[in-house]
């Protein structure tokens, strides 16, 4: 019920919009809502063609009245990244504690999927939503913020005003990166990312370019950012590439572990010594950067911390709370032999 | 609607149980579980008691008549095992190019929450559960199988009757390692286990112990099985007591490549070359495995395929088959340098 002001807009579909457009009653459209026994396939069929057309969702108020089914959804971008793998274990151990199960959707980096997962979460009655790395922009998690509480996770946006968010300070620990690649002694320091023409501003990536630029801009030296090719494309001749530059740098600050990785294997595969020719910091700290024979610098978001925050003050917001909330978490560099 | 034939149980507790028992009608039952407006929350209380009380569950059938969810349940362990995020992310993709969206939810290797997930996974109206590695017993299965269509991976009880499992042969699969190591002349060749005390009869590292059995009878060579703390401690010590036994076998056949991959980084670390000191196979095939710097020979379980098959044979219980199936998907052994 504390939930009502967030979603008094005045352009809101209701269940009346839905029963003129498909000309039946008011309680018609609430039986097949509620998925009602005895509910006739025709009148099925007319009532969601018109919640289609009209894109209707019970409002959140609404939702509320019908009591909460401490049911939580998460979207994430994918499972096969282990520091996502990590922020949801931690969101879903908080969320278990305070008696609150979380389901999880993937939302394969695709705007359609992602709205769609949402939707379905809107309309399971989930009593809020965590994002993780949303493809999705800030324009339509705004829409979908009124109708259930949302905090999302990866996605800077601190000017949102209908739903929280929570991220590593992404442009801090890129300096971070840079400030322990100087205090080895490199001055020659690069970094490696991807191509963002085709990335919302939102993303992390963009972080780390502008914490790498401040890094290198306080300390006065020149900043170069080689891209390699989009994330999810095969990138090991790219890599190559990197390695065999006649003007290769004598350290690389690379964006993500899930390039940094292949990155010093390769290294050291083709005889290139880290860090006597190449110093390789990358950012994640992953489980395969910890390993003994990678021993790869790397930063650390503080997976579990992230994932916690984002868990309680989606709880927060569920019970009520309705300024929006952007926190920070702090990060740290994990120092290894390849610096 | 065909679904019906599965749950045809004598014993099954009705709504107007539920009804009787808390004094009401079934019309308020059905609202109450319908989550409908109006519904007083003393109303709710008697019957959730009751509910809670009764172990009462909508039909299968019940369910199927007010309409498919076109929503599947997935429950896991974890996620941070790269093996079972790859089997989760290719359900998932055949779920959604068939129209279904998974939902995942978290076992946390507990009993009482896997329970309580497929609970959730029930009352909210999933078609279907798709369950991976479950701590949870074929009893109990059997239980919610009268409920809703169940497949489980990683759970070998080929005699099941109401849910259909799909698993890696991981008795062929253990004896390929043996073979694999045999090819590679190795005859004092142990397996690296852990304590099993605890575990039920059905999970996956019993049937590669017996395959490791077979493969070594096969050759006329002794078997020997050492055994790790159970998964979850600390077993660093475990592997270096390894590492440093007087009567180290010259081959180890690991049960998983979550401790063949520390095994071997462990070796490496110590001087202890690989394979000229220790060949080292481990099972899973996981991308740490497959890291040059790495190189792990390792058994691979076609996570793809499982995840697949496990999706359409799901489908297929869904669109109302009701015999039982139990499929074995065929594992294969990536060779690589530590053997």
């Amino acid at each position: 019920m504390k939930n009502q002001a967030v979603n008094a807009t005045r352009d809101r579909v209701t269940i009346r919009d839905v029963a003129q457009d498909a000309g039946v009653s008011v309680a018609a459209v609430s039986k097949v809502l509620r998925n009602a026994y005895g509910v006739s396939e025709v009148l099925r069929t007319k009532v969601e063609t018109s919640i289609e057309k009209l894109n209707y969702r019970p409002s959140v108020a609404a939702r509320a009245m019908r009591g909460r089914t401490r049911t939580v959804g998460v979207l994430v971008v994918e499972l096969s990244n282990p520091f996502l793998a990590g922020v949801i274990e931690e969101a879903n151990a908080t969320l278990a504690e305070n008696g609150f199960k979380a389901l999880i959707g993937i939302g394969r980096s695709t705007s359609p999927i992602e709205a769609s997962m949402i939707e379905s979460m809107i309309d399971n009655r989930m009593d809020g939503v965590l994002i993780i790395a949303p493809r999705i922009s800030g324009k339509v998690l705004e829409r979908y913020a009124r109708q259930i509480p949302i905090v999302v996770i990866a996605h800077h946006e601190p000017h949102a005003q209908t739903y929280d968010t929570v991220n590593s300070d992404d442009r801090q620990g890129a300096t971070l990166a840079v400030e322990a690649a100087l205090r080895c002694g490199y001055t020659d320091i690069a970094m490696l990312g991807y191509e963002l023409a085709d990335s919302p501003p939102t993303i992390v990536t963009l972080q780390r370019e502008w914490g790498y630029l401040d890094g290198m801009k306080a300390a006065g030296l020149g900043a170069r950012i080689i891209r390699l090719p989009l994330v999810g494309t095969d990138r090991r001749a790219a890599i190559d590439d990197f390695l065999s530059l006649r003007d290769r740098p004598r350290a690389v600050f690379v964006w993500s572990d899930l390039d940094a990785v292949p990155l010093i294997n390769a290294a050291r595969m083709s005889g290139i010594r880290v860090p006597e020719d190449l110093a390789i910091i990358g950012y994640d700290n992953s489980p395969m950067a910890a390993m003994p024979l990678v021993g790869l610098t790397s930063v650390d978001q503080n997976a579990a911390e992230l994932g916690r925050t984002a868990a309680e003050i989606l709880l927060g917001r569920i019970d009520g709370r309705e300024e929006a909330r952007h926190l920070l978490i702090e990060p740290h560099v994990e120092l290894r032999g390849s610096t």
